[in-house]
């Protein structure tokens, strides 16, 4: 299977293009694209083969609220370690689009799962939640290539969410995405127009041994 | 920016295709190849725009053998974990391409940044190690998309491997990178081939609430 410079010029635009979204419009998503994005998202690399990773959608008003009280709490807890202009541009900050997200999806991973038998898990046993992230993010770069945004959401309390949503024993809450068409489109990042921090790059972080 | 659906069908193929490989030839890659993808992993997702990848260029014979030697070591006790049929088959597979790959990179997460101060990082500080997981996958998709592959080796002692490369205090790995072109090409995972685990698929892994 070989690939083309053009396919990898659109990569590249999607690596550039791929930001995280917060504004999003309420219009629904079909859920066949939903279905179509998890097939895509299912290919993802897991050590061991374990697959360690759980969807849960949240649709129900009640598992919402839940949701939004958490990150409204959390959010709050945040703001209260800033001070002076620091926590002035973090209140003016949009860190979720939990409010007007058509699609939310709480994505954790199973710690106890037998299936890979655990191999390469022995010395680094986060490599379970590792996995997971990898399919967060083949789920995000599908949906950019669809149109879609996400928002991935970490200013929560995973132990509350997960027993709010009342999942199984064993299942650690990776990301919390948000996912809708997006009201706007930048191929920079929000917190960066916002003033908050810039990005540097890549070419001071590489060393060599 | 729009994606066509003649991308997004290659971009299907591209995930398919995204093996982890661990069989590659010995013939060099050019380091403006390795400096492009680099350039690329740069514009993964980062909490709070913390960017905290640290990419370590395993170059020197003393790297390399300090890292393959942790990795034997690890292997070897991995091994002595598993009994009967399942150790046989344990000691069959081929696990690392560390003795082939021509570019060896270990990759850390600077736990101690300032930068992107704290933002979504409160409640869930391991969101840091997640960013530096999602600038592994984005190296991952480039490098495949260039026709070249990539293995992820996650059987080493952690811990060991930062001291030995003298890395600065507060580096954690998350990931040691074989790169190289790949001896065969695959669109199924090797311990499926080897009948070590059955990928499952994603459709019994989704739940609402």
């Amino acid at each position: 299977m070989e690939f083309t410079q053009a396919f990898r010029d659109q990569l590249a635009a999607l690596f550039a293009w791929r930001r995280d979204v917060r504004r999003f419009r309420s219009d629904p998503v079909a859920p066949a694209l939903i279905g179509r994005l998890l097939d895509q998202t299912g290919l993802a690399p897991s050590v061991g083969l374990s697959e360690p990773w759980r969807f849960v959608m949240i649709e129900s008003p009640a598992a919402r609220t839940a949701a939004l009280t958490n990150f409204e709490a959390a959010n709050a807890d945040a703001l209260g370690g800033y001070s002076d202009d620091r926590a002035h541009l973090y209140a003016s900050l949009k860190l979720s689009g939990m409010r007007d997200a058509p699609v939310q999806i709480a994505i954790f991973c199973d710690e106890t799962t037998d299936q890979g038998f655990g191999l390469g898990a022995q010395t680094m046993p986060e490599m379970r939640r590792y996995s997971v992230v990898c399919a967060v993010m083949q789920l995000w770069l599908a949906a950019r290539a669809e149109g879609l945004g996400a928002g991935w959401v970490s200013i929560l309390d995973p132990d509350r969410l997960a027993a709010d949503l009342a999942v199984p024993e064993g299942w650690r809450l990776i990301a919390y995405l948000c996912l809708g068409w997006p009201e706007e489109e930048h191929s920079d990042a929000e917190l960066e127009r916002a003033g908050w921090e810039d990005r540097l790059g890549i070419d001071n972080r590489v060393l060599t041994r």
